[in-house]
């Protein structure tokens, strides 16, 4: 094995691949050199003049390592790994560190192993992280449970690289024994754990760190940068759809320049296609004043240093050879990207095959429910003229309870004519009939229901609407397609009268998410075209724009982020981390 | 076990150590910080303020993590490692990586295993290295061989780090199989592969670290450190007692500073107890111009991220509380050493016991003879009227080559009454009755012999003299004592006549290294003294004060440093890389 890489880098025999008039970046120096780089096998075997079977011109061009993103669900993408593959290996990201928790709180331990296994078809290596609250709270019903013991025995696997981000923070600083068992579990398997830790400072902070955390990507202020790197922690400059801190790049200094990486969380196919990945967030870095060198070493050396991803994440001999050879340090556009010594992307078009899939059985049909759904499932009764509702605050995915004056008729609260609608959460694992309700003000959509299988983070499935009859048929379909997002546009009365039990006429319009109800097995253009499409259809009956028609629906449970949220269980005030009753004095 | 260390961090329950009001470096920023630096069992739980069962006052005095060694034979300082931690560990050296080499080129395995475990009964924490090149070459006959299937059975063991220093550069670059079965088996065993690469440059460089070498500790010039760190190493900057390289820190730059570290490499008992160990590096690099919070940088989290040693070089929360507080960042004296968690020194004194021994048979008693060595074994017959004679450079390991005029009598070279002395190395281990020969030129001693059974790399016994008696009863002396130094003086004629067949009077003056003939199992006080006495003989003798009086001579059997050399098994031409004839036309 070494004698081949030896041969070509003591330029004995000819390299396979070599790099020609490069200049690229050396981030150990933190400069630009320049030369050829000669390519054996997988491996980076020399920087001087080679030869090689194969040459690339790259007179004019910059080559840097290939990206690392520290941190990503590759399920926000709602695409199957080797599509995500297909939209980011061109950007030059040819590593990253997964952490498959939503499909996991779906499907379980199937869930990461079907990531891992449909990442193998692919040139972009996937490190899995074990999700590490599956469920995230103990209020909802999750398609499976991960305690201290599952997480003991399924860390072990060599397939499993660490311990996904460790959101539950109070497990932690209370000294919760199952959650600590988890970060034993870790440690015992030699593993590293992520951080999820917003806003925790101080004596929590220490506390939290005591588990043997090593990352956080929630950072926002500068007090909090500097607190946690000082403690320990490597910091993601993170560069998501919804979520981004691309800004902490300023808190950048000579003194704690390797503790940064970049990550993007959770990033939607539609960026990804037309903004780009890692190369967006290095564009736009460098666009606000962060030095390319230094933002490329971000990309890479720090990256692989936090994750102890040794020989990569550099240009030198015995490296990896991921590299991506980009027209200059300003634009970040990937002309050629080499993954593991091989072109694997030419110009933004990959040169792989992009029509895989594997798709296992136990990652398909996922929406299980007690029976069928009908009208009077959602009717709400509540005891008097007022009752909370939840509003969404700007940003997105912090909720707001408004106490709202309400109608009620035969039993149910009235909602049309109002600018309230019904929040359904449907749980769509267990077969529980579990049905969470609540109140939404000011989403504007009427006519109908809209309904998703995405619901953070046990993604249940959750419903809007002004009828129950259009929620009855939204969650019908959801299981009919084995989940994804609908709506049911409420047409004409079709028999009765308006005002005596008429009958409407019903359009469903669907768009099916195979893998686990978050994710579909199509490719990413016509997937994003029909989502568009529905997406469009759900504004068309009255979403604001300010809301993303689906995704603003998909975080009304996530009963981590205040303030109200709604869960399969019911109504829950995340303040007082307690459920909470709709009906107010 | 991590809840205890969380109670504490939060401060639900006072911590077992504290380090109150302390100023600390903040490694990961670059800066000094101030507050309680709390510790439950081997680990720091937070900064802040915080209460201890035990409390240290720090006020006006200055914590920093442990010192890491990244690169040290203990058998240099002549001293079990029991003794060697003594030393060291008081100045604020809590981690070292050791490599074994000199004592495994006598023992083989058991010498790695002693030092392993000799090691267990002291504060320090030693990884070792397993020796890559025993012997150093093939042109010496060593007490073992681990050639490449030695290698890839030991470097699997728990114990063992990594691989030590990689000399045989020529065994990497022209891709010697059984060489690169040493290299493949530690990257099997995920091990890492430190480096020893002098003056290798280029393509040569390339091949070399194509092997997957990860560090150098032989830098010498700029040009020599910008290439090995843009291709990926990790330089040590040197204090050792003969070799050293701190000049080497003026070229640390914002860029590649965190691939610098510290070591010594080979220190003398006298130096480590006079002058320190990494305390006095840092001194010494602070004298000279460079930033402390960087010296510290670089003897802590840089070798530990070097080194993959997670949790260890910095003073944070789940990191091991290896911690030296010192009264500022200049003088670096150590007022008090932690190591995990308990104080194990006080103002230089260790607190932990310093007189065990760990003494395993096989390490003992290491000299065989074939058989008692006779005045005539010394004999050197030559063939005309001029021979090669060894000199050594300043600087003390290179080595030169004088042609010289000689007489002989009697079959036998005249070196009484010349400047010229006889040496010999004879063969220690297999009983191979091996003796290699060689005139020496201007080493200024007279009237006897002296010897040693130090003597790179194989250390067999090397003998230089002016008389055969001596040298015959100085090898004698050696296997009696079982290893170590000594000075046969001759004295005055006690029977017959001068001139023909005089019997003389002879003292013997010894010091023994019974630990394989290389480390003494006494206490560093008493050895130095005794040392002292017989380095004083030595020089009384007429060694002139330019010459180390032993350890000059332990290096003229290192066969990989030009230009003369003499092995068990002859006379040897670095330059050429083979044996050469001492006759010379």
């Amino acid at each position: 094995m070494l004698e081949k890489y030896i041969d070509a880098a003591t330029r004995r025999k000819k390299a396979d691949l070599v790099l020609k008039n490069a200049t690229f970046v050396d981030v150990f120096t933190g400069v630009l050199r320049k030369g050829d780089i000669a390519i054996a096998d997988e491996k980076i075997v020399g920087t001087g003049e080679y030869e090689g079977e194969t040459e690339i011109d790259c007179t004019n061009l910059t080559v840097v390592p290939g990206y690392i993103d520290g941190h990503v669900h590759i399920e926000s993408s709602q695409l199957s790994p080797e599509e995500f593959a297909s939209l980011i290996v061109p950007r030059g990201t040819t590593t990253i560190i997964a952490d498959p928790h939503e499909i996991t709180n779906v499907c379980g331990m199937a869930g990461c192993e079907y990531i891992a296994k449909a990442s193998e078809n692919v040139p972009l290596d996937v490190k899995i992280q074990l999700p590490s609250c599956v469920p995230a709270t103990p209020f909802e019903t999750s398609g499976a449970i991960l305690a201290g013991k599952d997480v003991e025995k399924n860390i072990k696997n060599e397939y499993i690289f660490g311990l996904g981000e460790f959101m539950n923070y109070p497990g932690i600083v209370y000294s919760d024994p199952d959650t600590l068992k988890k970060a034993e579990a870790a440690h015992a398997a030699g593993k590293i754990i992520d951080g999820h830790a917003p806003a925790v400072y101080g004596y929590d902070l220490n506390g939290y760190l005591c588990a043997g955390i090593s990352t956080d990507h929630e950072c926002v202020t500068k007090a909090e940068i500097d607190e946690k790197i000082s403690k320990g922690m490597y910091v993601h400059i993170r560069h998501g759809s919804s979520t981004q801190n691309l800004g902490n790049a300023k808190y950048i200094t000579d003194g704690n320049m390797r503790r940064f990486l970049l990550c993007t969380d959770d990033r939607h196919a539609a960026d990804l296609k037309e903004k780009g990945h890692l190369d967006d967030a290095l564009r736009k870095l460098v666009a606000n004043g962060l030095d390319p060198i230094r933002a490329v070493i971000c990309a890479t050396l720090n990256a692989a240093e936090c994750y102890n991803l040794k020989w990569r994440g550099a240009i030198a001999p015995f490296y990896l050879a991921d590299l991506v050879v980009v027209d200059n340090l300003k634009s970040f556009n990937a002309k050629y990207v080499i993954k593991s010594g091989k072109t694997v992307a030419k110009d933004g078009i990959p040169l792989f095959d992009t029509s895989k899939r594997y798709l296992p059985k136990n990652v398909l049909n996922t929406v299980h429910l007690k029976r069928e759904m009908r009208a009077d499932d959602f009717i709400l009764t509540l005891k008097g003229k007022k009752a909370k509702a939840m509003t969404i605050e700007p940003g997105g995915v912090v909720t707001g309870c408004e106490v709202v004056e309400v109608e009620s008729k035969n039993g149910d609260v009235v909602v049309e004519g109002t600018d309230l609608l019904k929040l359904a959460v449907v749980e769509r694992h267990k077969c529980t009939g579990n049905i969470g309700k609540a109140l939404f003000k000011g989403y504007g959509f009427k006519g109908g229901a809209l309904g998703i299988t995405i619901a953070h983070d046990s993604h249940n499935i959750i419903l809007m609407g002004d009828d129950n009859e259009s929620m009855a048929k939204a969650a019908n379909r959801l299981k009919e397609i084995g989940g994804g997002m609908v709506i049911v546009e409420r047409g004409a009365v079709i028999s009765g009268e308006a005002e005596k039990s008429p009958r409407y006429e019903y359009k469903i319009y669907s768009l099916t998410l195979d893998i686990a109800g978050l994710m579909s097995s199509r490719d990413a253009e016509s997937l994003q075209a029909d989502s568009r499409a529905l997406i469009e259809k759900a504004h068309a009956m009255g979403v604001k724009r300010e809301y993303e028609a689906f995704m603003s629906l998909a975080f009304l449970s996530l009963a981590v982020i205040p303030k109200l949220k709604v869960t399969d269980a019911g109504l829950f005030d995340v303040e007082k981390f307690a459920f909470t009753d709709i009906n107010e004095e």
